[in-house]
């Protein structure tokens, strides 16, 4: 059905920051025959991933799983949470800090954003400092929420959520904190509960290796009593019923079954490799990533080495080139997609994705295939990029043998 | 990962009314990797699904796909035409209309729900007569919307849609028409733009042969105006921004990837047997489960032949036998998933699906399963099921064989 | 790309006497990307296979699985074996029988047939009394082998091997017994150490679920001694190297590495089931199927109750009915595969495979398929032959629940 | 199931030269349920692939399709043409040839076995002067075959068959001329009739992009002429029943159905990509690998670059270096998969194989696993062998681009 018109043969290098590759083994688990969403076999197979995800999220509370990609998590989290005309208090980070941004104020909400001046934003993480500096003078409590995205899809950029947790502590302010870690989740450390925060939402696609189509809003009981009484008018994202329904492991309506049972398998995979070795495989990727940016002499987007991402690796482009037309140079060339700049970004920078299912080799072949598309397309590299990541993968044990070892 | 507890060989019978058991061919489509949702290749998918849907909704409007089980897109259709506060008409079929009727509150509406007296609503279809009275009685026009079910599926009757849009044209009243067909469509004829139907919801699971995890809106050209000016809040279900970006083939977030590969083969499926000889099986398969119905001597729930649905019948226990025990009875010993009673009907008859992937051995089974499971809980039995089953199977030709000879 | 004509909708029936359904688990497995023959996750692989089939064969010497069809097993007892010209004692049966006969002629060996008079031997065991008598003739052993077919395929009558192995020691004969138990591994209770065996031949596509594409010879230490100082010109089939990397879980040359992952799949599942349940499930089915052959008023193929097959059920036609039309009505009609009388019996029975991966329902189906069919044909029945099944199947406990109230 | 010990995530690199990786497109054909080998399906499946594989093999005689692996095939090819004892001429040219050759004293035939001195047979290709002068000497043509391995997969050399006929002919010989193009066939040009080869040998899991299974015999005329009046004792190999049930799509006995699923979408695949491009797509990437073993400063084991081999490169080792330990290395700490040095050459060289589904980013990937590999065992390189592979492969117009070009 789907053909490359390019190349005839090999796999396709799908590098994008997510949807992430999906293994072969969660492939084979979702092609298992769809089941009666009421029968026994369902709630052994709900209450599994339900206990599972869990862990992923470091929380002991509920996480509501939605038949429904992430921008309806983002919608769950604010329309159970906050009331008609509520003031939230959000900060660009990027393209998807924006989106979220725009969601709340399509949903009767006054979202307040914060940002460092220019495009300063899209290449740092949040200031908890400012943030705390805004919530001080809030004497009245109007903001009703703080919302952050936590790893910054459009730019490479990871915020410290604990931080933003100790600025609302600081300001002994109220508000709720929500978090998007849509990208961020089993890939970088993650820590609902003892980050304090109110609502995590997240999806598939990414950490967890799955197609899109399922998402999360992780629950503290301060967001639970929040939605209570209030929250926006809604149904299909309210938590209390699918909480309640899912003591069982079924759900108020038809869940995603198949997407299910790849959770499932995804979830085997992750807590089997164990937590810290997949985000130490990831933080090791991305700074061979980084070590080939820097051969080549080009800039990385995230401008605050403690923040770059273990997920993907934001590469700006000289002055005059076109990064879509290098994109597009690569797809047909080399077989391999990456991820375009957005929004204030575009056609500046692209982005390469390095998370979930990948290893070593999967990033040398994705780094080969930027370096000769690069120089194709004329812009002038230092040196290669490749040799440095070599180096620097061959210098350091993998997560695998650190474990071995350990 | 799942194990019947039960049976340790063959087949499992997934005889509800949907999810309905998912063909290998659509499997196998879903396995293939997940691709770039802003890639070329995802465009020429999504130009091809978003082109093949309308087909099956009998419309030249957008139909607008969403990453969401189907009652999300109840959710969409009401949040996007309807303002906070507004009266929609919606009528008692059964469980499903009462759902729908009860999210409508929950999202802020006032519904209307207009019932035959006590039970008989189950037992009967949408009695058109009574939505035109009341419309004639709403000269100020207060009722905005008369939203009703085509295939009520818990309860296995299916109502003429084309009569409640005479009468809402009889009355002279300007409400939209909203219908859920959810487990209609591509069993029972549907016809979305002669039947004058505004919005159209339904979903992947039914006769789509597909997981569940995708859900639609049909749209007509008054219902798109009306959700330019109005609506609730909303940003996921929100139709103007993905019609604007399908004219592409793209959708403004992640979409459902996976499942639309799934939907493509599903609509070559449905194509290449052409719709009328798929609802021409699906009566034919209906009629053979009526006879055994008969055969036995029980009743069938659908008081009103003219009213049958293709998808499922719904077989009605005597005084004083619990419907759930002979389905668990059923499952523990023959394998078989069969629907529950539901709500006002809980415990007082199952549902046999036969939608979908379904075929005349298939059908048999399932109906061979259902009499030893009745005879072993101790229901009496007038005669075989079977038998007269098959006599009309082998007495009329197959679709295929219908279509062969035209 | 393969596609049925006739039926555009749901499952089809393959009731075949082999190859057998195949399991999604199994095909799931098999699509396992294939692995480095020589590495160490494949010798791990061959050295789980090597050892489970072992206990399906009930054996503790070698069991050589070969990346070949069973035809090719036969070969291989034969040529390991015999020398050219040896004198080999066999036993027609059928057609496999026959087939198998005609290949030792191919092979440059002379194979001398014993047969019940007419076409009794096609409705009868092996009669131990007739090898007894004729090897007790042959006091100057010109006889090097016995050779049997414990289930024969093309009839479905099984044979009494211990009986066989009793006759030739009551004979106090040196012959070697091999026995073919291609389509009765894995369905009916087979010992190989215990009934004195020397060859055993067996397949996949059978009792064990595979697609066709391996095979097997078990081996008595006696066959293989006489592998060392005899055998027939041979490479591919030779066991000697092969038994010898298999210590390791190798093979001398390229293994059939996607059919082993189904080997391996195929052995969990029997083994879960536990194989004193798997037979009783077959013989149960068999049993049912038989009670409708009565009910039709039809005679089956098997004359000898004592013999009757647990893997397939020989249906005999009245005079005057040519099986293979009956056969193609009902492929055509009803989506289903019988299979054809082969040899002698061509177009005067069909054949009902009750084996591998069946259960209650899909019998019942496969049984309505050809009472239906049956009736179209003009077929005169006594009775519905589904209903005594249903009786039957409804009237006695499952395998399944025998094994849960052990 | 299956397992890597050392690497927690990502795909795993299949770099032998065979079996080759299989594409997701072909596991997916072969995951459709097995059908019955007998019935209307089957037959067109079988002539569809019939006819399919001669294009392949560039004949317009018959190929026969076994269902057993390659190793089969090379007994096949002997066995049905040769007579006991008859001397068959064979040249040594790796390991595989040796092996044959082995087979062929095993099959009780004498064959004269030639070499260049020491080593280097295993270094060049096969020497047709060597091969037309001893048959210039056999005036009384008591050899009745000349057997010559085409792409010898144990060195990554690759023979001229064309001169080998043209060498047979100048010395005016009868011998029939059989090749193995085990791991040529679909990755070099091959032209079994206008080469005038009697039998070539072929096998599944190489070029074809199959899993290990089904092997290929492709007759001349002249080779099924010999068959008819000669042949050792055989019957599972033998062509002419074959060859005559081949006619309709079916086959003697039970086939590889699976595989044949397989088979045919791996001619689709080939066909539509065109062999001319198949090949020249294999030549490119083997030319870059071996750019990448100059730049190490390594040796290739094939020493006549006339010779090279478009589907594997040897590497060999400086003097006190361990192959195999490399090979370990790799495999544990970079998730590859090399092949090992065989026979005379082992522990000496690793092998890279570069065939079937392979692109310019696999090859790549597969060469800075390599290079890290070489490094961390303390072979000393000359320089990055991955830079001039990504600049030649920068420099050269992929196929896909050649073809659309064209």
């Amino acid at each position: 059905m789907n053909k490359l018109d390019f190349h005839s043969s090999g796999r396709h290098f799908l590098q994008i920051p997510g949807p992430s590759p999906v293994p072969d083994r969660i492939l084979r688990a979702m092609s298992y025959p769809t089941i009666d969403h009421r029968g026994p076999e369902f709630g052994a197979l709900g209450l599994k991933v339900l206990g599972g995800i869990g862990k992923i999220f470091k929380t002991r509370h509920p996480v509501v799983i939605y038949p429904a990609s992430g921008t309806g998590a983002w919608e769950a989290a604010l329309s159970n949470t906050m009331s008609p005309g509520d003031t939230v208090l959000m900060f660009e980070t990027g393209q998807f800090a924006t989106l979220w941004q725009k969601m709340a104020g399509n949903l009767g909400l006054k979202p307040e954003f914060l940002s460092l001046p220019g495009d300063e934003g899209w290449r740092h993480p949040v200031q908890a400092g400012m943030i705390e500096a805004r919530l001080r003078e809030d004497s009245s409590h109007v903001i009703k929420a703080v919302c952050v995205v936590h790893n910054e899809t459009s730019t490479g950029v990871t915020s410290d959520v604990a931080a933003v947790r100790r600025a609302i502590d600081a300001a002994g302010h109220p508000a709720l904190l929500m978090v998007d870690t849509i990208s961020g989740l089993a890939c970088a450390d993650y820590r609902h509960d003892e980050w304090g925060v109110d609502v995590t939402v997240s999806g598939s696609q990414k950490g967890l290796m799955l197609p899109p189509g399922i998402s999360f809003n992780a629950v503290s009981p301060k967001a639970l009593e929040a939605s209570k009484n209030g929250g926006l008018p809604r149904s299909f994202w309210r938590w209390s019923e699918i909480i309640a329904m899912n003591q069982n492991g079924y759900w108020p309506y038809t869940p995603n079954t198949n997407l299910l049972y790849g959770l499932s398998e995804a979830l085997d995979m992750i807590l089997e490799e164990e937590l810290d070795h997949v985000f130490a495989r990831h933080q090791r990727l991305a700074e061979a990533c980084r070590r080939a940016v820097r051969g080549w002499g080009l800039e990385i987007q995230c401008a605050d080495p403690a923040a770059f991402s273990p997920v993907l690796t934001g590469v700006r482009m000289p002055d005059g080139v076109d990064a879509d037309a290098v994109r597009k140079l690569i797809y047909e060339r080399f077989n391999m997609s990456l991820g375009a700049g957005l929004g204030k970004v575009k056609g500046r920078m692209f982005r390469i994705g390095h998370l979930g299912d990948c290893n070593e080799l999967t990033l040398l072949a994705a780094l080969a295939g930027c370096e000769m598309g690069l120089k194709l397309a004329g812009v002038p590299l230092v040196s290669s990029g490749v040799v440095p990541a070599m180096d620097y993968l061959a210098a350091t044990p993998g997560t695998a043998a650190l474990k071995a070892a350990a």
